[in-house]
């Protein structure tokens, strides 16, 4: 059966043509329901005699439609109240050109809440994984004061300008990446921004990037649970998050409150991965379990979502992360994950 | 010989017996030079005919003039421009009571930029090594989306208010505690706020909270160089950051971040302390740079302060921090941070 975040999902990639801001973002979808394959909603347009009042419901009425298992869709047409059109407009000062060439088959958030569990490092080996099976994928970098990605792969800025909006950056191996340290003259360079500025980037980052056509979009997100996390959640269609925790019960604390997150704003969790899942000692074999025993378990749970990996700590990884040669490393554990996302394919196409 | 820094933090301490913010934070200082032995600024008063202008001038005077090394003070009063009124008076709806009645030695900001590298952990192991030896102490957990002090305390809510504010929680040996955990009615309950509202937050923790009279009040900073750090760099008188950092390069690299903004802040860095720096084998002594090579000597170049402890990685403190029993915890290493910070002290009081 479909579901209202499914319809949701669908709708965040309907643009309105002239405020270049999906209409979920931009609050226009009101009185939502689905009764078995029938969806019903209205659009809120910011002003009724929208010029392009038919395309726009047009656009929505096909997006909800091309769902599995909708045969209905019944649109109604609205219109906001001054105060939510002045709310709204208010947000849409930017023209994002590219977000209308990209074609995105599947954005994926990786997330913790806490800090330090490895979201970047899994998120980078997941698209390396990707990558190797044959998917184009790219990243976008959203930890826009503490950025891990460019290291990881060793690459650099500066950016170059395309037509219709900014070039993303290519690894050795030809996956798309975006990230604030690109923009800046040394990579060690503070960025001291508010949340509002830390928003914006994200967005532009989004949809003022020639992403071009991907299978897949990895979205790095930096620990916490405002401003990037709810930026990422709100305005882009993410079709699910990977939950990142350690073993330490203090960390799966906090990847809670993440998975709580994800819940209070509809966003479904895909699986669970744990890292730092304990040392190897690489001359005896033997293992330790340096940060207490898995709460893998527990944790997915909770998010109502399989473990789908568990990644022991490796020095020879680290070594590699901080010499920029992340995509000559091979996890079979990544085999599960890049699994998981495919296999969620049918479901929802 | 006086510095800039040491005039604007004595002056931090110097209250708007109207607006209930100090006079730095109110953009107040204008002009601040300082000459040898002679300080001179301007103080910009919302309304230049402010009922309460000579006793915030006698007090900016005083706070000046007690700092070693100051001779002279030349105070001139000017007026703020409407727009800068205007800006003021936006952000002081609440008037903190308790901060009229707290008596606060030093405030002392743990700092990384970086995740999960242990921040909370050296605030925890600090404020039990400053306990120890004789001070009264207090922590303001000021990440609020990822809080981890109470757990490492083993202490829960709910707060209690009192005639001038709320009274923070006492740890088993008498740390006074405030973190936005004790305001959840569950642990793992997410906190999904943007920028201002964490700002917000931290500014009740420090103004609103009976601290009383406490020797050390350390502040346990989130990830990132965003709203939290710019909040208690700006509104707080900091004294000074310890820097957290870790042997990989990469959290070395986000770091640096960090040392950049507290240098752009002009907030000094009091020392750098390296955590999870190699792991040694209970079994069997051996020790392994699981995350590399130690980066500390770098991070404390850069940040033109001394390596204060590097601690290895300790399988049984961390099922301790998990059991809220930090504060059995002995470390020889903690011995280093209590001298530094105790020895700052001559020089600037």
């Amino acid at each position: 059966m479909t579901t209202t975040t499914e319809v949701m999902n669908a709708l965040k990639k309907v643009m309105d043509p002239e405020l270049h801001r999906n209409v979920v973002e931009l609050n226009m979808v009101r009185d939502l329901s689905v009764q078995d394959s029938r969806v019903s909603f209205t659009l809120a347009l910011t002003i009724p005699e929208c010029p392009m009042r038919d395309q726009l419901a047009e656009d929505a009425r096909s997006a909800v439609q091309a769902l599995p298992g909708v045969q209905e869709v019944q649109l109604a047409l609205g219109a906001m109240t001054e105060g939510e059109r002045r709310a709204v407009l208010a947000g849409t000062e930017q023209q994002p050109l590219a977000a209308g060439h990209n074609q995105i088959g599947r954005v994926i958030a990786v997330m913790s809440g806490k800090g330090g569990v490895g979201k970047s490092l899994v998120t980078a080996l997941l698209a390396t994984a990707l990558k190797r099976t044959g998917y184009s994928v790219g990243i976008l970098d959203a930890d826009i004061t503490g950025p891990s990605i460019p290291r990881l792969f060793g690459v650099h800025g500066p950016l170059k300008g395309g037509e219709t909006g900014i070039e993303p950056v290519q690894s050795r191996t030809g996956i798309e990446l975006m990230s604030v340290n690109f923009l800046l003259p040394d990579e060690a360079d503070a960025v001291i921004w508010r949340g509002p500025l830390i928003s914006g980037a994200i967005k532009q980052f989004w949809g003022d990037v020639n992403w071009g056509t991907l299978d897949y979009l990895l979205v790095d997100l930096p620990p916490g649970t405002s401003d990037a996390a709810l930026t990422v959640m709100q305005s882009m269609p993410i079709h699910g998050i990977l939950m990142i925790t350690t073993p330490q019960e203090l960390a799966s604390m906090v990847v809670r409150k993440a998975v709580k997150m994800a819940q209070a704003i509809n966003v479904p969790i895909l699986g669970v991965i744990e890292n730092l899942a304990g040392f190897v000692a690489p001359d005896t074999g033997k293992r330790y379990d340096i940060f207490g025993p898995s709460h893998a378990d527990e944790v997915a749970q909770l998010a109502g979502a399989p473990v789908l990996a568990q990644l022991p700590i490796d020095p020879t990884i680290a070594t590699l992360c901080d010499a920029g040669e992340i995509e000559t490393v091979t996890l079979p554990e990544m085999g599960a994950c890049v699994e998981a996302l495919a296999l969620k394919q049918p479901e929802t196409v």
